[in-house]
Formats: C-alpha cells, sequence, structure tokens
C-alpha cells in the first residue's frame, strides 16, 4: 500500500505542476496574437478596443452577446473582386458553357457579346440586359442544382491574375477578425449584392459563416413537386436587389436588430454603415481601402467595379476607419507566406 | 503546522466528497425531465427518441450541431389563435383606435365593419379588403414606433374568454420543447404566417427566440433620413405571404437549409412539414391537435381559423405525429397549476 506521507507529497508535488501548467496557458491566451496578419497600426488597435469596451463585464459600453452583431459586404471587403465581380465572371462562364443550347444568343445581345467576348456591347446593354443575363445563368435550376453549378464552377475556374481558384482570394486578415469576434461572443453576417445562393455554396467553408447568416441579393422561388419530391426552383425574377438602401433594409428584414459594428468597402456599403454607426451605444464602422497595386489592386474614387468616393470624403466625420491594405496588413490571401 | 498525514486524508476525504456531489449532479442531469408538463405518451417518446438518436456521437443518426434546426409554425403551435388570430385583434383595435383620424372611416368598408363589429361585411370585402385592414394599420410607422404600438397593445388588449394579456396564452408544453431542443444544439425558428415585425416584438422575451430567428409575413420598408437620422419606414405594399407553399420558399430565403424538425397545426403548415420531412436523414413532422375544448379550443377539419383536415388525413402515411392537447398535455398555459 502507498503509505499516506507519499501520496501527500506526489498530490502536493501534482497540484504545483497543474497550477504552473494554468498559469502557463493562461499567459499563453493573454499573449497569443488574435490578428497576427494585421500590422500594430490604427485600424488593429480601434477593432481590438471595440471588442475589449463592448466585452467588459460592467463595463459602461458592455454588449450583451444576443446583441453582438456584426455585418460585413463581400466583393471586395471578404474576398476580391478585380479585374471584375468575381459573380459576373460566373456569368460570363455560365453563359459561353450554355451557349450550344441556345443557338439564338450567337446573334442576340447581350449574350453575343459575351460570346465574342466584346464588353462594350454588353455594358451597352444597360440593366435590362444585365438582368437578362442573371436570369439566364442563374434561374431554371432548383436550389441543390445550382449549388452544384457553383461549386464546379468554383473547382475549374481560375483568376486571370493569381492563377487561383475564386475561393482562395479571401483576405487573411479579415478571416482573423471573423473568428476574433465570434470567439468574443459576435454572430458575424455577410451583407452582399451578391446572390444569395451563389455565397451559400462556399462561404460556410471559407469564412465559417453559416448559410442563415447570409444575406445578399435574391431572385424568387416556387415551391414544387416533381416526381412526388418537393423542390425549390429558382424562376427568372428579381426579388430584391442588396446594395445601397438596401442595405439596410435587408438587415432589418432578415436580422431584426440594428447590428453594433460594419465592415465595407464601396460606396454600396454607404447605408449600411450609416445605419449601423447611428444607433446608440458603441459602434464601429470600417472601410477596407484598396491601396495595395502591387499584392491585389489599387481603386477608389473612379473605378466601375467597387467605387469608394462618398465613403472617402464622409469617414473621419462619420468616425469610420480605414483599413488600408498596403500598410495594415501584411499578408493578403491565406496562401500567401 | 499541518502534518501531511492529516493533510492526506483530509484531501481524501474532500475527494471522496466532491466526487459523490458529482455522482448526484449526474443523476440529477439524467433523472430532470425536459419535459415536465408533458404525459408519458406517444408523442413526448417520440420527440425524445429523435433528440437522442440525432445527438448520439457515432449513431448512424447523428446530426452535426451546425444542422439541427427545427422549424415551429406560431398560431395555434405555440400560442392560442381563436377565437381569431390575435394578430386580426390587433387590427380591429388598431382600426377603432385610428379611426378619430379617419372620419371617412365611418362610411367605408371594410372599415365600417370593424368599427360596427359587423364582421360579415369585414369577410365579405375579401382578400382585398383584408390587406386594406393590414396595410391601414401596419404601415406609416418607423420600425421603432410599430414595435412600440405593439408592446403597448399586449399590455392593455385582454383576451375575450381568458381575460388575460395574449402574450401569456403560450403553450407552456412547448415552451419546455424549446428549451430542450436548444439545450440540444438545436437553433430553434418560427415560420408564421403572422407578420415578422409583430412577432419580433415580443417572442424573444416569450420563447427566447431572437428576432433573426424569426421569420414571417413581410410589408416593404424603405430606408430614408429623417431629420438627418436615418429609420425605416413600412410602406403599404405586401412583400411576402409566409403560408402554405411560402413556407418552404421562406425557409430557404432566410435559412438556407433544410430543417430536420417542423412542428405546425394547420394545413398552412402543410408544406413546411412535407419539405422538412423529406429530407434524408431523421426527421421530425409534429402537428399540435387542438382537441381540448375545455381547457382551450377544440377544432380541426371545419376551423374557418387554424383548419386541419388534409394534415390529419395524411399525417400517418407521411409519418407525422399528432400532439393531442387533450391527452399529451398536462398544463396548457404557464400561469395554469
Amino acid at each position: 500500500m502507498i503509505s499516506p506521507k507519499y501520496l501527500s507529497r506526489s498530490l502536493f508535488i501534482h497540484t504545483l505542476l497543474l497550477f504552473a501548467a494554468l498559469c502557463s496557458l493562461n499567459a499563453q491566451a493573454q499573449t497569443r496574437d488574435p490578428l497576427p496578419s494585421w500590422n500594430d497600426n490604427h485600424a488593429r488597435a480601434r477593432i481590438i478596443a471595440f471588442v475589449d469596451a463592448v466585452t467588459e463585464q460592467g463595463g459602461k459600453d458592455y454588449v450583451p452577446p444576443a446583441e453582438r452583431i456584426a455585418v460585413f459586404d463581400n466583393d471586395g471587403t471578404l474576398w476580391s473582386e478585380q479585374p471584375i465581380y468575381f459573380q459576373a465572371q460566373f456569368i460570363i462562364d455560365r453563359v459561353k458553357a450554355l451557349a450550344p443550347r441556345h443557338p439564338e444568343w450567337k446573334t442576340t445581345q447581350p449574350f453575343k457579346g459575351i460570346l465574342e467576348g466584346d464588353m462594350k456591347s454588353v455594358v451597352a446593354s444597360g440593366e435590362k440586359g444585365l438582368l437578362e443575363l442573371v436570369m439566364a445563368t442563374h434561374s431554371g435550376s432548383t436550389t441543390d442544382e445550382f449549388r452544384q453549378i457553383v461549386l464546379d464552377w468554383l473547382a475549374t475556374a481560375r483568376h486571370p491574375k493569381y492563377k487561383r481558384p475564386y475561393n482562395e482570394l479571401i483576405y487573411q486578415p479579415m478571416l482573423e477578425l471573423l473568428a476574433y469576434l465570434r470567439a468574443n461572443g459576435f454572430k458575424t453576417y455577410i451583407v452582399s449584392g451578391g446572390g444569395v445562393e451563389f455565397m451559400r455554396a462556399w462561404v460556410e467553408k471559407a469564412y465559417g459563416i453559416p448559410p442563415e447568416q447570409v444575406i445578399g441579393s435574391t431572385i424568387k422561388t416556387k415551391y414544387e413537386l416533381r416526381n412526388g419530391k418537393p423542390v425549390i426552383v429558382r424562376i427568372p425574377q428579381l426579388d430584391f436587389n442588396d446594395d445601397k438602401a438596401g442595405k439596410p433594409v435587408a438587415i432589418n428584414q432578415y436580422i431584426g436588430r440594428r447590428p453594433i459594428a460594419a465592415f465595407g468597402n464601396s460606396d454600396g456599403d454607404f447605408q449600411m454603415l450609416e445605419w449601423v454607426t447611428s444607433g446608440n451605444g458603441p459602434r464601429l464602422g470600417m472601410i477596407v481601402h484598396h491601396d495595395d497595386g502591387e499584392r491585389e489592386y489599387a481603386y477608389d474614387r473612379k473605378s466601375f467595379i467597387g467605387k469608394l468616393a462618398r465613403g472617402l470624403d464622409e469617414a473621419p466625420q462619420r468616425g469610420w476607419s480605414l483599413i488600408s491594405m498596403k500598410q495594415d496588413w501584411k499578408q493578403i490571401y491565406p496562401q500567401d507566406k
């Protein structure tokens, strides 16, 4: 039998070791950088100060977890959007893939323009033409079929500059930001002008954002039985354009309360930032500024895609902070090292 | 100084006591009934068997937490709906409150019918008349103002039979079911034909369901600035009727994946039950059957409100279980004892 004295010493030593291990773990947790791809500049400091403030129990800016909602634009905020929105590239590729079934497209704009690479004609077809392209490439399938079409496209399409799949062109610093917010009790939402089903096919894996936290533009759908099995069919009719003033409208419709933090990159996000940051209590509004022409693309005021002018002008007076991709980010994409 | 021998004995005793306490806690957790207001009948057993199956790590029916989504109709499923939908009573009371500002209503149907208590004229005004009533009572305000209007109504209005506020007429057994599902990793959603902003004003407090998990019928809204402050204004135009085949459409739009459990009470929930229970893997479809004329109301096939005919006929072949309010529930409302 083990002597009580030996047991006592052994227990004492074990307790000491356990205590030391716990202290070390705690120190690790405190010193582990939650945003390792962010340089130690204003943007990073502002994010951390905001999170510290809203999570400090008993602090004057404390926000209960249920109200910790952060909204993110997608194109140009969480992933790249140049030289054209990636969903626009999907439309182009899809028109080409479907063309054999539509001989009339050879002579009908805007399809003719797409097939001949004549983007001037496509742009000249205006909003009506664009809508035709969306409907021809996004409707007619069931929701399950459409998801598979998007996944198949992501598996094969490559970005012209980076030669990588589009869903790898997501911003590493924003992935860290999403994880940091969630670790602090936030629910993270996408609120994007992009199509909701186009995003839901891949964003859960890419960003850890589940489908029910993805808000986007929608086309109408209908419920029907096919061979006795229910399906949801995408029909060629615009339901909602989730851009500009549509963003706060959609936030209210889907979330039902005002988020406390918003991240965007273009004037399409202006009203979302305005809505979020004009609520009471602590608010965080931030704009990803595309000023890194070397590692990504440099654009703002005059860009056709992702134009940022009013946001740049009014950010200071509205208390919105810019995130400079060039100065604030050590790394752009997860695969960069 | 305390002798090592004494310390050892003391530690030994404390460890024993701690162990005993943990065992007792564990036994309590295992024996504490998660559904105390449910009689030990088939409905209760089916719910528990389903939850056990989808949460059993390594079991053949295991479902990861992210996919554990349960949807609930509201009127007649989570709270009462007789003698008329409570939101219809809100409309009646609201028309009366607003009447002084609308002298023309004294001579115009369907308002005249409401003011004179002549429901035949109101019903005769058909869908168009009903829509006029909804718009006159649900639009024009900002979302914040409307929320306050609903809360003020709940604070003063009383149910004609029970003489209680409407938001107390929620079903105690369903509250236990919601909590039980959530304790097992489920996200619980409302998917109701009722107005989404009407519900969001009070359901978080009543059911523990946050606004972002409430799906309902919607009217259009718009974003605007009032004295430089952004507001969301409710405009008199129907956006979406979340009933019948609209329910699976809305589930797909808001949640983006198929739930694994659905609870309804009327044929308005038929397609939601069909959509949920025709997915692969374990599925649970249940119907609250209003067969307790004494404690609540007894109705199904011929009822104007909450008609249940097809659901009753097809429940057996579709594997949907009925919840008999009379036989399966010990208690109806939280205040009953």
